[in-house]
């Protein structure tokens, strides 16, 4: 048997998530499904490299599995390509050692979130970005998002609480950009707690849109309070971007 | 009566073009309803500067009406996109003069044409670009693209054919360029005839590809002869970018 590693992108507006589920359209049973009928291993299990909310899209998901099936990489892209609906594809394809597995050795993960802040919202982003209809300040919420950096207890952006494990992570960049009329957070870590980006979001936007201070930032993570951060931003705005091995 | 004109901007996937069909979800009959639901006239009557096509996008597409509604122009642009679904939006509003009139009154028109050439579709791109899964040469059909500069009998783009009217139009500006790994065909006219983006598209490309050479485009043009130009581009790549008066 073979381990293979695969790059994965998804427009998540159709799916309930990564995660298969009885009775929803998933994107694991999805591409599971593919795969199978290319190698006619009815069992494939892909590991993930975490599992994405319903709704939240994928750039760069990995996911790997075993396979006793002799085609080549290449070969196989265009095999599964060939039998998964339009908004989903797999990128590429290598072989990786018997240990690897994509949720386990991810080193560091990169999410954007993604928000239109005309105050009439495009036609355009309603599938891809959050749309508040109100205009935010990129300079204000990136210097909020600099507090952000470095290692520290995340407890305040956890929506699953008291958690069991260790809420402590390490953020390795955060940046806020305007990008062709809307907005894009950035951030880069070793890894997400539960709708953890989507917290931030939220909180940024309130910096943003200048409801509370940039040092609030600072203040909401000591507190290690979530009723202390902003809302949990809506999914669409989210994209796993990168997953670094 | 006050004869006003709006920009509109439309996602058209899930739209059967812009006019009014019975039986048919269109842009005119949503955009009309959202109107009349404001000013509370049910005869409101949107003249569009051109029909689009099912499936076909509009950033800039401007309409005109006459009403006798004494809302200013900013509350009713918040009113008309408090009324339109999702996919539609209302950009701005200003007061005109009674003669003028959006279809008759446009003196130019650009038009873009989006292709995805990448091998593998891209899932965020499906509804938005034709996805040919091949790659094109960008710098060859530009030069392609130079030969449609000037005025011409663009009757070889048309696919109603033979015409009743006029099939001689002026192109001011033809340009191709990559953009974030999608290329964009941007046309600028005084008119374009029925179809007539979608098969320079569709002629462009098979430049791009490299199975008809540049000098085609020009030998196309001079035979006024529709079959002798590339395919009819599908709808979901082509945006009325801007109308200009």
């Amino acid at each position: 048997m073979r381990n293979l590693k695969f790059t994965v992108r998804y427009d998540g507006t159709d799916f309930s998530g990564w995660q298969t589920q009885r009775g929803f359209r998933t994107v694991q049973e999805t591409f599971e499904g593919a795969v199978a009928a290319i190698t006619c291993e009815p069992r494939i299990r892909a590991n993930a490299s975490g599992r994405t909310d319903a709704g939240v899209h994928a750039l760069g998901q990995v996911v790997n599995f075993f396979t006793g099936t002799r085609l080549d990489c290449a070969t196989l892209v265009k095999a599964i390509n060939s039998k998964l609906p339009e908004d989903v594809c797999v990128l590429d394809c290598i072989p990786v050692g018997q240990s690897f597995c994509a949720n386990r050795d991810a080193v560091k993960k990169l999410y954007r979130y993604v928000i239109d802040d005309g105050r009439i919202p495009d036609p355009f982003q309603r599938r891809l970005a959050w749309q508040p209809r109100r205009g935010v300040d990129v300079a204000l919420m990136q210097d909020g998002a600099q507090a952000l950096l470095g290692r520290h207890d995340f407890r305040s952006f956890e929506s699953e609480w008291p958690n069991r494990m260790s809420s402590i992570r390490s953020i390795y960049r955060a940046d806020v950009s305007r990008h062709e009329g809307s907005v894009r957070i950035e951030i880069e870590a070793d890894g997400f707690l539960y709708n953890m980006m989507r917290a931030l979001a939220g909180t940024l936007y309130q910096i943003g849109r200048g409801y509370w201070p940039v040092a609030k930032m600072r203040e909401v993570l000591e507190d290690k309070d979530r009723r202390e951060a902003g809302v949990t931003a809506p999914p669409q705005g989210l994209f796993l971007v990168k997953v670094t091995y």
